[in-house]
């Protein structure tokens, strides 16, 4: 069985591991004060150019968005995302368990614009009811979404200067970071200087796991330990997050491992529609949603893991297929080669 | 200026306030544990044939909500709701702040159905990803709904019968209930036989304030006056809410109360309908939203309060003209003769 | 039975009753934006000297202490608070529902102390797991306490300074503010200058129910009207509270309850030192609590209610005597008599 | 500097590092059901003798703690403490953040006793005003406790025993439990038997991170996923937990870790003792608290770290000396060696 079904199967990157095995005897002061943590810090700063940015590395995805927005939000505000969103569709809730609604907006491919910001937003404000109504407190996107495509820079840019001219923080999820800036023409730089805060996820990027938020707001960041400790983020031997992001951000590894398994995945989206196939959406990353005849899911099933998406028709399945860091290049051959066999 | 724009501009009915009036000097113990609300408990028992039902007196509609479903769900459940539901759209978030979504379903005029529901549930738990969602966790339907539509029995048993089958309590918001009672085959028995819990409103309907949330699963009665203390809703003066209520449910002063205000609505209904116009919602209940022209909308604005609800197309506008306990005959005859006369 | 058992037994002042009955037939715009409230607004600040202050009217106490909580607090953050405080003790963990801890303080007779204050500000940030430990937030005082006892200017203003200089908003809960103003040398201006916000209370000093919240601190007023109605705190006919405090403000109504509650308080008092019993705690203000024999208490329980408060040893109980607006001077002449007479 | 400030600072015990090195290029679904958790589980379930428990492999201690806390209170439920407790210390209010207060105990050595916890409810529920004041729904210890103390089984049961009475589930938190069974009477099937949840920590006993939660009682088990999820809990490589606990719990690996720490813990007490230092609590396990004079504090700060923990008096200081899994004995012995000529 060759893999595709997601992007954090197997454990860390050679050279993450060859870093954690190598700094396991090491001595360090705990919750993240430790001089890898602090090593790790600069290397990002610098890379995004923000000097002054707040750098925080914590254990998950979910964890890092329910913090992010529990430090944001006053209690009658709530978060603008698409109706696709991860914090809105798959987190059990964990916005709503820090009490604050998730207001969806409608979403094509994933992502939302910022006319649609404006607009809920002059809404809410002209509704004679806006009291009573939850009022938009801040913008969450993902870069790439949940579907796999991205923003451009120009998007991002003006849903950053939407969000400001309504005063609300930007925070980009960025799990699939990674991919989604070898993916768009969106650079660090311009997530730093664009968002109040997003971050670079590891675990789908050959760490055991990591996510690095970056904070440019400094009233966001202010006290933003204290939540990550309150929200059960903080860990005990924090510089294994220190350890493992100090590799990922030396040399470009991780620009390396988000080109490959776009690259790998650009093959892949090629030998579908070569071979006819539809695009359930058109995605420029790691994830890749061919929509197929059902007995074709049937028949790649045998040799291949991949994740069911949804049917789309009586014949036919959207179907995910997700490369990452740990995808051999024989193995992309072999499903092409299947592929082009059917 | 004539009133119409809502159900709650004027004070208590007449035989309300006399209640009110002549049990002033009484002294008695706080919290709701005195004779009037022990007297009212009883009556609505006995009018809910559900003896052993627990009934407590709230003062507000969203603190009636947000204590029930957060006497109701564990941590990782939400509420399905209609999209247009109150708790949804005009509570700023009571829900959320509780720490639980509301999972909100497509409505049409208002309601949901029980195909709805038992296809949100079935989808839920065939998704690989189940417990990275919200757990449906009770439902919550109002009756009349916010555009004054209401269930008929046949549809509430059926939801009914379709909630218990997912073992989630079925909670009815009657904030116009009065209405409700008047204009739909449901009666209070019903309700009592098929919700777990369900209010009869007060505020709507002739008290200066109250809500009556009459409780049948005892798992869900259990400890309820904690949450009322903890969501503040625990009135120092209870009796106000006892006194007001055994006034209310004596010789059927509610159900007139409704009735009359149906009436007067239907009268409305009928003279915009006998004009030409269309209706936005064809309501059998107190709020009546006729699709008016532009300029009627302004000629009616000299003369008339009402609620503009929502722009339909260049030329129209949808409107709610509320009828309610203080609405006068005679009032209803000027606007019914203003109608004609446009 | 002559009641003494606490100050809510009974309904309205008649001045108050008048004003609801009077404009009981008047239509209204709902949620406190009404011209009573709006006159009971202007009264207020101008008796507080405050005129930006933030003016807004809650039913009850508990609401009113959970929203202003809830309205100052970031998530990490706790409210400093005697360990006696109504919110550590008599409201179901209603601040911890809202997510925060209370800091509660080693109390003496019910207050708090600057000094206090400081040391917990100074010992908290000289911790070295200070990010694990809830930050002090917010300063919540009740004036007077719950053992009746009253802060005087001079400690207020040390309280008021020392929050400042650690930024902690302070906020005075004043559900028996009226009795607090007759008992201290504390003014409204005095508690719109050194609080960020406080409430006279109405419910305990002859209103049906009603809080009257007084914000300063335009950070704390930004978006309040929002978390009220989170907080279920919207009363729809909201004008019954700005019509019973434009009553309650008019001609000093509010002072002439406070004072003479205090009076009588005051004579019970000297009736039971003078007979020879201790007090518990020495209140200056509506509440006495005396140390009675167990067989004073027996015999006083005959013809009179009030509270036991606690056993203080095998043969004495501390009780509670509370006058209120309804307390007639001829039953405190009769309780003094029987005092005497014992 | 040689070592002894906290139990976290290396990295994983070789047998753990070698685990996860041997399995890093496995495919594995994620989230805990890869076939590593699920051999950890069935180890584990044997070695407590409870092949009915749910086990759930969770990162760290506060998130361990806050989502069992959560799962298992209703809302106007809080949770019975010592009141030197971790989880009303040192987790920045976690609990309160998920809207529950910490009942906090009077502790001594911080434990509580099954007497302290049934008079707790009985005062409660004694209380005229209960349904004001947190209901007492759970009972939380640690074992060792934060001052190294331990349980004997006897008190174990009373307590046990106790909350059953009560219908509190009991929840022991074992942080360091490794280091528990070595130095106490108690040992897993106790806890199976006698808790409804507890959870085996290995963050500080040679993991990198992770804590086994093992729930007995099934109406906390269902549905306890989605609250791992919720919480931000739900490790997307979850196999790494799964593997690490695999060897932890394999050839008795944890119970000789703990009992290294705790036989070189109590060479360092006896040396100690023998030169005639008190002890701030007589601690059996791997955290020592000798009370220094403040002289001794400073000389051995030039070869050593170790924990401040608070003053004693003028001129004594009590400190923390931890042993850990990496703890070496020649270390011991030097620190022995340097005690014995001070």
């Amino acid at each position: 069985m060759i893999r595709f079904e997601c992007d954090y199967t197997t454990g860390a990157h050679p050279k993450i591991l060859e870093a954690l095995v190598n700094t396991n005897g090491e001595a360090a002061p705990g919750y993240g004060v430790d001089i890898h943590c602090e090593r790790a810090r600069v290397i990002l700063r610098e890379l995004c150019q923000a000097p002054e940015a707040g750098v925080h590395f914590l254990v998950g995805g979910t964890q890092a968005n329910t913090t992010v927005i529990a430090a944001a939000l006053r209690p009658h505000q709530g978060v603008l995302c698409a109706e696709t969103g991860h914090i809105h569709v798959h987190e059990t809730g964990a916005v709503e368990a820090t009490g604050h609604k998730v207001l969806a907006l409608p979403a094509e491919n994933g992502k939302i614009t910022a006319g649609q910001i404006d607009q809920y937003c002059q809404d809410h404000y002209d509704n004679a009811a806006w009291e009573h109504m939850v009022q938009p407190g801040m913008v969450y996107l993902s870069l790439p979404t949940e579907l796999g495509t991205v923003y451009t820079l120009a998007e991002l840019e003006d849903i950053s200067q939407t969000a400001r001219r309504w005063k609300l923080p930007l925070f980009v999820d960025g799990a699939r970071l990674a991919c989604g800036l070898a993916a768009s023409d969106v650079t660090l730089p311009d997530l730093a200087r664009l968002c109040d805060v997003f971050y670079l996820g590891g675990t789908k990027a050959g760490l055991l796991f990591g996510e690095a938020v970056v904070i440019t707001n400094p009233a966001l960041n202010k006290d933003f330990r204290y939540l990550i400790k309150q929200h059960g983020g903080m860990l005990a031997k924090g510089r294994l997050l220190g350890v493992q992001f100090e590799a990922f951000l030396t040399d470009g590894l991780f620009l390396d491992i988000g080109k490959k398994e776009v690259d790998q995945a650009m093959r892949l989206r090629e030998a579908f529609l070569a071979k006819g196939f539809g695009l359930f959406v058109d995605s420029p990353t790691n994830q890749q949603f061919p929509v197929l005849p059902n007995e074709v899911v049937v028949a790649l099933e045998k040799s291949y893991s991949f994740e069911v998406w949804g049917k789309v028709d009586e014949g036919h399945t959207a179907v995910r297929f997700c490369t990452s860091w740990s995808t051999r290049d024989e193995n992309v051959d072999a499903l092409i080669a299947d592929i082009q066999r059917l």
